[in-house]
């Protein structure tokens, strides 16, 4: 059960898809709080049990149990997670709290939420925000039931097309045409399935949204036909910011038409970005996210249909203002005598260069932005965190226009619960670091709570130096992600695959996603379309087991799977809890895969550097294909079974097939089952081809 | 054995006691590597098999075993211990290759050199460094003889007082002697054991060394007096750097010498640190180190037993000439129009910006520093990890001078290997991170084979702010390392054990460090004396163990032990391999212990947050006294032994024991025996009681 208690007038962000048909409560009347409230600021407090669990906040640092921490909802470009880090690139303010009661909860209020879960005081579940917000508190049967019944309230989450379950290939930036064919040929050479390719900011002319640099891109339409050709989708970023330039239409238009953020002044906020100054479309107009999202057309046109959207916390490197502030201070310090031993002298110097290292991102910077919602001029930091969510929103609204019957990809960095009805996300920019394996494989059931199910980090990290045997160890998680991208940043050791020795250890890798993609696809389609989690701790489904409530390194997967990742160096071996007997399949290749039954318990498996250990819950089923060099090119009529059932037990597994792109999508025409009968027939349904 | 193989002109860095006493071969008979030269620089190369190991590099970043990574020997004050890091504090260049040859080697070079242990290609070790260099390369029965003949070769590692294996708590800083008064109060009142509180930069006056502010510190000796009277001991922090200040002796006395540093001019060489302008002792001088050491007479002569020294990298802000460069930059900036839209502008602000925010610890600065080594002017970049070697050399020695029958604390923050003779290390500024309690367990090891046995990370975390499982987590290793200090940085949140909330919990797992003290006091002297490691990977007890040689999260502890902390937020079971059948010791406190034999394989534990699991090795004895609130308060003559060991086996154990302080150290006169017979009869040497 939902409901919804209110205090003040909360702004609707359109997360929740019903908002206004829930009866408002008072706050007074919220259970198991307390509150208080002080001006604008309402605190929220919840007293906890030694053992109590708090689980979602999505895109979050630390772990799948959130206790212990702080996080503040923020977003925010800050590309360095350590662990000490409160707020990354997305919003998302459900939690759901294991306690004597167990009970889910959504803040929803756009502006800056602070969690304190047991870090100021160990018993003490803490949440501040401004008191103009309303709060869901979601009831019912069980961890799972809770996020599903969240998941319903907040609306479908986003489905992308089938190839976008393949493997991805990026970074910052292939420079031109023949650095992608390049890429593209490395891959296919060494038989590395690729589906995609992603275009960094490079592919534009002078960084200006909705243009291609004809120089390292001519003839851009007849490129992105070789590309398909060939099975490869060209994914080109957008950022969030439009380039100041005389003539250059996106600018033009949104001046004209008053569709760019304000200054308190009423003109046209302006701060430096990756193409120098730029405006802000004002996303949260409704007239300018529609304009803006048609502006998608001009690469649509072209043959695109991929598109990952960028800088939108938004990400601000500095503004005139801010660098007017910093010159003052230069100008002070060029006026002093320039003598270290003076104090006078140090003061002004280390006033510059603080100030000049913190103009990026800068709350007074933000503070200083208008939004016309639906006429009404309201500040920047009241909504900050919907603007990322409502740029995803300007593209997903444009794409149902332009194309309605085909679903194209789209996945952002900064978001909000409700972008997820509209687009993915990636984690943002992670590093080449072990521990960011771990701390994604952590987010991923937190983003699927949340509503976020396309979704992967960026393998083997986006900044630092990749090695080998990480990137292996990363791709060996990531073939499990629905969004699976190799990305690394400018100024990096290059990082595709076939950079590497021994490269038939990462197709061994690799090869395993695209067996695994048509069952993947399934259980993806299948969890968005019923409103369930394709990634889950395994406390949600063996709630009443006190060891795996505490497991934070392995995730089921689907209905049917459990994964148990390799994310230490130099490590061929690791302990894998089983809540129950499971079938354990161990694959090195497509070709080399051994299975055996496992016991409930604690098991250690080998796991060589190419190996991925896979477990199948007791009646349930797993299909693999045989793998091919592109999504496009498997065979999805044709299986092999693993089934590990009770005797005498029929399994059925429900297999959703589509043609990949269909926009069209229904849970009971594209279901097929695939079932195994109590005396071990394998029954497919027509067309089907499946052996056990 | 080892032999010794040069190439050029060798510096004799005094890390190897008898340098001249090997025989010089020339580095064209050096087996196993290929070598090349390029100019002044010498690359040695070793082709590594698949499951090839590399031990070692002492304080250094990523694993026990270094595979995969880069690493460059070069000391750098840097607090962000992030996985890229290639260089740490100290400059330790000894590595065991466990392959199919297993060897030690030792590149002797005071200068840079750069691991590059099967990063760049994952099969190649290669080492780089300047070709004027001496190598000793260590053959023998294994990695452990092999680390033993180097602690041989390289002199008996320092021994401290008893009283530093006791708790320790420190914070930048502790302003006054009624806040060390508070901390001493609120240790004693919640019965928590306390041995020292550390003063940090603040007690000085100025910041100078060898001074302190009589305002906060008034009648300093009285003070030294009052906490020694309740057992606890000061321990004041030395910076390399000598302010600048007219009449101050320190500063005059250097000048008038030539103790300091010169520039390329021949001036006394001038940086920024903590006092200001600051001039550094030339410590690679013998008799500045001389002047330099006696100089702690001064804090002695007030009854202060322990230094540790810091800021020897050296660590500089900024110097004079780099401000003077910037001071153009911003002189340049200040002359144009403040025009964001101008790239001539923004090149010039970001050429001023980044130069401002990176004149700390410059190469160029390095570059201009000039040493006096016996006459000879050498530039600082030629013996740049010596620094803080012999910094900590001039006050070992100055030590042995003034009070030559006791032993006093030491220990510095840079350091190279020669320095484990004169002090001990604690491994730098870290941060409240939970891999930063698994970094610190990996350098354990890695550091006891280079010398340097005195050795822990600060608890709980320097930097960020700490929560209280992760301080009660860390202690729970911390209890292990030699040099137990929890120590919080300046603007981070107070992490004294009595912030948090069941102070008894703390209690819990520092009761047992007191449990221990004699039995680790006993293991560590013998290590020293014996040239052991006090600290192990399992690899070394386990050579021919596999899964043993995989192991990064647990540790051997002296000749009995080991250990298998929990290093991971809201866990309370950690998996834990045992090499053999071991006695698994469960504590919660000094009461509450449970025992259990487990047998050699896999196991899951429980580990509460305030408990903690040790395991004796089979036919090897434990001892544990009885907690009290300070090391001097324990019973050194009565203990409680767990024993385990084969049917009709007799164990002896050779306890070490001395008065904590004397500088004579004799196994011979120290040790007594307690024994089990084969019928499990106890038998204590005379003095000691002991049940079983």
């Amino acid at each position: 059960m939902i409901k919804k208690f209110v205090s003040g007038t909360p702004f609707n962000t359109e997360a929740v898809t019903d908002f206004y048909s829930y009866e408002n409560n008072s706050l007074a009347s919220l259970p198991y709080f307390n509150f208080t409230t002080e001006k604008d600021k309402l605190i929220l407090e919840y007293r906890m049990a030694e053992n109590d669990a708090v689980y979602g906040l999505g895109e979050a640092n630390r772990g799948i149990n959130k206790r212990g921490g702080r996080y503040v909802s923020f977003c925010t470009d800050d590309p360095s997670h350590t662990e000490e880090k409160v707020s990354l690139y997305g919003a998302h303010n459900f939690i759901i709290v294991r306690s004597s009661k167990t009970f889910g909860l959504f803040i929803d209020c756009p502006s800056e939420v602070v969690f304190d879960i047991g870090y100021e005081r160990y018993d003490i579940l803490s949440i501040s925000c401004v008191s103009d917000v309303a709060i869901f508190l979601i009831t019912g049967n069980g961890l799972y039931d809770i996020a599903r019944q969240f998941r319903q309230a907040i609306g479908t989450s986003y489905i992308p097309p089938r190839w976008a379950f393949g493997y991805q290939q990026c970074r910052w930036s292939y420079m031109s045409a023949a650095e992608i064919r390049d890429v593209v040929f490395n891959h296919r050479k060494h038989n590395i399935p690729l589906d995609a390719v992603y275009m960094d900011i490079d592919y534009m002319d002078g960084y200006k949204d909705f243009t291609v640099n004809d120089a390292t891109f001519p003839d851009f339409t007849a490129f992105v036909n070789e590309m398909s050709s060939m099975d490869i989708h060209l994914v080109p970023i957008i950022d969030a910011g439009v380039k100041i330039e005389k003539d250059y239409e996106t600018y033009e238009e949104g001046v004209a038409n008053d569709y760019f953020c304000k200054n308190e002044n009423g003109e046209d906020f302006t701060a430096t970005v990756w193409p120098g100054l730029t405006h802000f479309p004002d996303f949260l107009n409704p007239s300018a996210r529609e304009w803006f999202g048609n502006k998608y057309q001009f690469l649509i046109d072209k043959g695109i249909d991929g598109f990952w959207n960028d800088m939108n916390e938004p990400a601000l490197f500095h503004t005139p203002e801010g660098i007017l502030e910093a010159h003052e201070r230069a100008c002070a310090l060029a006026d002093l005598d320039p003598d270290p031993a003076s104090s006078e002298y140090m003061d002004c110097f280390y006033k510059f260069k603080d100030l000049s290292s913190r103009l990026n991102n800068r709350m007074e910077d933000y503070a200083r932005i208008y939004h016309n919602i639906n006429g009404q001029t309201v500040n920047h930091l009241k909504v900050h965190n919907l603007y990322g969510y409502n740029m995803t929103r300007a593209a997903g609204e444009a794409f149902e226009r332009i194309c309605p019957d085909k679903r194209l990809l789209l996945f952002s960095r900064s978001s909000y619960i409700g972008m997820h009805r509209y687009g993915g996300i990636w984690t943002g920019d992670n590093m080449s670091w072990w521990s960011h394996i771990l701390l994604s494989m952590k987010m991923m059931p937190s983003l699927n709570m949340c509503g976020f199910l396309y979704t992967g980090s960026d393998i083997g990290g986006f900044g630092c130096n990749c090695s080998r045997q990480l990137l292996l160890r990363w791709l060996g998680f990531g073939i499990f992600t629905p969004l699976m991208r190799n990305h690394a940043a400018l100024g990096t050791r290059v990082q595709e695959v076939y950079r590497f020795e021994n490269i038939h250890e990462f197709k061994n890798v690799i090869d395993i996603r695209y067996a695994l993609l048509p069952y993947l696809y399934s259980e993806f389609v299948k969890a968005a379309l019923k409103d369930e989690m394709y990634f889950r701790p395994l406390a949600f489904d063996y709630p009443d087991d006190e060891i795996a409530n505490r497991i934070e390194d392995q995730l089921m997967v689907g209905e049917g799977l459990m994964i148990a990742p390799v994310y230490t160096e130099n490590t061929v071996r690791r302990y894998v809890y089983l809540p129950e007997d499971m079938l354990y399949i161990r694959f090195k290749g497509f070709a080399q895969r051994t299975c055996e039954i496992l016991k409930k318990g604690d098991h250690c498996i080998e796991v060589g550097y190419d190996e991925i250990p896979v477990f199948v819950k007791k009646n349930h089923m797993l299909l693999l294909t045989k793998p091919a060099l592109s999504s496009n090119a498997l065979d999805y009529y044709k299986y092999t079974a693993y089934v590990y059932r009770d005797p005498e037990t029929s399994v059925t597994y429900e297999l959703y097939n589509d043609d990949g792109y269909t926009s069209r999508l229904s849970l009971k025409d594209n279901i097929s089952p695939i079932s195994v009968d109590e005396s071990g027939k394998l029954i497919a349904a027509s067309g089907y081809e499946v052996e056990v």
